[in-house]
């Protein structure tokens, strides 16, 4: 494609809102533009890019033998209230009226509308399992929309479904489902993880997240330096070493006041509210307390924080459920301040001295913990989410009434998994791995053109004719050419190649009278200089190198 | 793929609220589904096919140098109020408020859109013309949705967009558009017509309409039986004979009552308000009165009729604006009954008689008129509109300021063409002609499977290790093929492959043991007994044979 033709509106300035280097990059490529607040249109160059993560994405998705189909954005708020999700979405649910008063959901996620398309047909065990995806746009009123396409209102999502006669049949869909996830963000080039992660309040039980390394993902995952073990910072187990020795107790101590107390034997008393008790929980003072794992452990989907000042944590009332950390289970001679009372406690011996009701593992992992899998100590990295995998169960099909026969001739609700990948997100992951401080460096099988032909002068006619030779061969040959053939001073070129980031750069200049060019790769920025004749092969050799 | 995988829920009985051929035959052969009043989800085969137009449709577009991107449906506000849209869309436009209280349209039309994203950097004559276009889904609230995808209030459609700094320019690329159009329609199998159309109240000048021919059509097609001529109806020049010899004037006569007068010598006086005139127009009584002509010869968007009982054709009111079509000028025998006097006139010269302030086309073409060409005789069609050229001339770039510095160095506004294909629509066209009364017949070029291949009775080993045998054979040699293995009744799968509508079917059946089958095609439906080993031979000469 002839660049002068193109549109590719690149920005010398960093626009001063780009919170993150994809933002800012995919801006000032061309890639991308802004329409409001966390709605972007997808410039030639990066529609490019998406289409290709589209056919990763159908391919991997069609080789488990999921299914494409395309529902529609509008989605009757009926079947919203099927679920109650109408009322408890909250203000990310896009909502309208049509002319006649009817109120629509645009689609924020597909599980509703799926469940109501396949509800009359999938009524026999015969007939599953059965998946199902579509690549869509979907839509959710982040309240602080950012960073470009990693948190926009309005962005293109893989979603899929499956459905199932049995725990074993979703089973096997989420494994195979989970395995071409891994497939198509390695052919996407992306650094990842696959943790487990919380399935919170959705309602399901398995999940994992995936999740692209970078500084600027809004996750923290806890992953051992020598296995395989990842997971979610709230989700990371904390190894239990039940044979750690317990220290010598000794006699409990009451002293007045707030005194000073040695960091290793400190305590911390944690009050909450569910919404049927309340909790105190101890951890040792330092360790950061995890919402997630007492909720799990309470079975419960909501706890709030609660003003301690006046509770007496260590003579609760009546009712009051005590848990502790399993840390607790291990110390002999701990030390905690009792607000109520105003007293200090030494030498305490929370088996002796506190109504504990159960330890557990209640707090976040730490960096330098051993990792649960036994196999190394773990390390933090921030991540961006990309793609999720789900065991939803029954809970959509029973809301809504989606059941099946089995062989015995009951009726069932169909169980079911969903899944999904970000999109446009996974563009922006790619471009937070896939940069330097000049512009972007595509992976081999996502860059929107492989080579980057660059003829810095076109008004000289050995370098135009030059370079039109070298197009045609190039395309030919069944590469993907962007040829900057425009009438702009080199330096706006080069850097316009920088900021396009094509991994094979050739530019056509001086000794083209000599048929001699220069060959780089975005990567590395050195220019040899290479005859014509062997250019052929040194774009074969140096493609060979690159990622 | 096995049958039994996909998800194609036939319907057997006809859907009582499905008004169109293609309605019924999508909706019964598990093709589309529909989730509210015109929003429907494309099902597995359904979104095969519309992939299919939708590549069809790219690779004409980027071969004509267009290039996609993809703007978001949420289209700001503020953008409609610039060109003022946002007022005079009316209801059609769909439009939501975000949690902050920030009005957006949901893309109806992507003018606005496109020429913010543009105006900033087409800023030089040296970056034009440029060619832009998207497959993307729309959203138009339609008072009274119906034919299921015909006139739908969420559908998908291809809009191009293209810029120019001259008249000829913009000229170029409508040919190429309109020929890239021409090949689109032909490559999806479609009868089509591009016929000149109203560019209307939308502003523009030229414009061609791609109208499919069928029954069910809402627009009518007049077309000559001679010639390539095709116009919509209202836009139909009705031939004016100059030579046409008037007849011999007699002297006017009055007679009170309104009185019987031969049909062929009848005249009209229909009357109509502008916003500045108001307008007397006679015409021959039988022919049929053309607004939109009347508002192209007057140079208004807007007439509206009045009530005539009171006003006096003949002698009309000082400023009132008398037109008569061009028949008149050929008459010298007109009668007319003029009710504000009560007075039938009889010999009325129009040009003797009435204060004509000039003749022009003001009636609908006729069945059986000459073609405006000059070649043959006019007949009527009935045609569904799916795809339209349009020279918009300079309409949304003045007012939203979108200019380019001439080679002379002054702002001048940008010129505009646009260019749109109802994908969806196109689907629903091709059903309107590519079925019988069992089901869809589908072209080649769009056929979701090719080769139906049919297993009567799976359970019989025989059967069973045959089928398997050629759906191996027939994948191995690139046929897309769709397998029913499904352990249902031969009548329900006969049933069913007429619905779905593969061009060819497959059945292995009772002579599987003798390695025979049987082939037939969808559109014949003869069955013809084939050895295995002379089919495939067979598959190719009958393909060949078919559209």
């Amino acid at each position: 494609m002839k660049q002068s033709q193109m549109f590719i509106p690149t920005m010398k300035e960093t626009p001063a809102d780009a919170e993150s280097v994809s933002h800012r990059l995919l801006l000032r490529g061309g890639f991308i533009r802004q329409n409001a607040a966390g709605v972007y249109s997808y410039l030639p160059l990066g529609y490019k890019i998406i289409k290709k993560i589209e056919t990763i994405i159908r391919e991997e998705m069609d080789g488990i033998g999921s299914q494409e189909l395309l529902m529609p954005a509008m989605q009757p708020a009926e079947l919203w209230h099927e679920t109650g999700r109408w009322d408890v979405y909250g203000p990310e649910l896009m909502r309208l009226k049509d002319r006649h008063g009817r109120y629509f959901a645009l689609g924020a996620t597909g599980e509703e509308l799926i469940t109501s398309l396949i509800r009359d047909y999938l009524n026999s065990y015969k007939k599953l399992p059965m998946s199902l995806y579509q690549i869509q746009t979907k839509f959710r009123d982040e309240k602080r929309p950012r960073f470009g396409l990693l948190r926009g209102r309005e962005f293109i999502m893989k979603d899929a479904y499956t459905f199932h006669d049995s725990a074993e049949s979703l089973d096997k869909s989420y494994w195979e489902m989970y395995h071409a996830y891994c497939r198509i963000f390695e052919r996407c080039g992306l650094k990842y993880r696959a943790v487990l992660a919380d399935s919170g309040a959705i309602g399901g039980k398995d999940t994992h997240e995936f999740q692209a390394l970078a500084e600027i993902g809004e996750d923290t995952i806890a992953y051992s330096d020598s296995s395989d073990y990842a997971a979610n910072l709230e989700m990371a187990a904390v190894l239990d070493t039940d044979d750690a020795i317990k220290g010598k107790a000794l006699p409990l101590e009451k002293v007045s006041g707030n005194q000073e107390i040695a960091q290793d034997t400190a305590l911390t008393a944690h009050w909450f509210k569910t919404r049927t008790d309340t909790v105190v929980v101890f951890i040792k003072t330092g360790d950061e307390i995890n919402d997630v794992k007492i909720k799990n452990v309470l079975g419960t989907d909501l706890i709030e924080p609660l003003e301690t000042s006046n509770k007496d944590a260590i003579h609760p009332d009546k009712g009051v459920r005590v848990l502790a950390d399993n840390a607790l289970k291990h110390l002999a001679q701990t030390s905690v301040y009792n607000e109520a009372e105003n007293l200090t406690y030494f030498h305490l011996d929370p088996d002796r001295d506190l109504a504990i009701e159960r330890y557990d593992d209640l707090r976040f992992i730490k960096e330098g913990d051993p990792s649960p899998d036994g196999n190394g100590v773990i390390k933090f990295a921030r991540g961006i989410e990309i793609g999720q995998v789900f065991k939803l169960g029954t809970k959509y099909s029973e809301a809504m009434n989606a059941t099946y026969l089995d062989a015995d001739g009951k009726a069932k609700p169909l169980i079911m998994g969903c899944y999904g990948i970000g999109v446009s997100r996974t563009l922006s992951a790619i471009c937070e791995q896939y940069h330097d401080d000049e512009g972007m460096i595509w992976p081999k099988s996502l860059t929107p053109f492989t080579i980057h032909l660059i003829t810095v002068n076109p008004k000289n006619e050995e370098q135009l004719k030059l370079s039109e030779k070298l197009y045609t061969q190039f395309s030919n040959q069944g590469y993907d050419v962007l040829w900057d053939e425009r009438k702009e001073r080199p330096g706006v070129k080069f850097a316009d190649s920088e900021l396009i980031g094509c991994p094979v750069q050739v530019i056509v200049g001086k000794k083209a009278a000599d048929q001699i060019v220069e060959l780089a790769s975005r990567k590395q920025k050195e220019r040899i200089e290479t005859k014509v004749g062997q250019l052929s092969d040194a774009v074969t050799e140096l493609l060979k190198t690159l990622d």
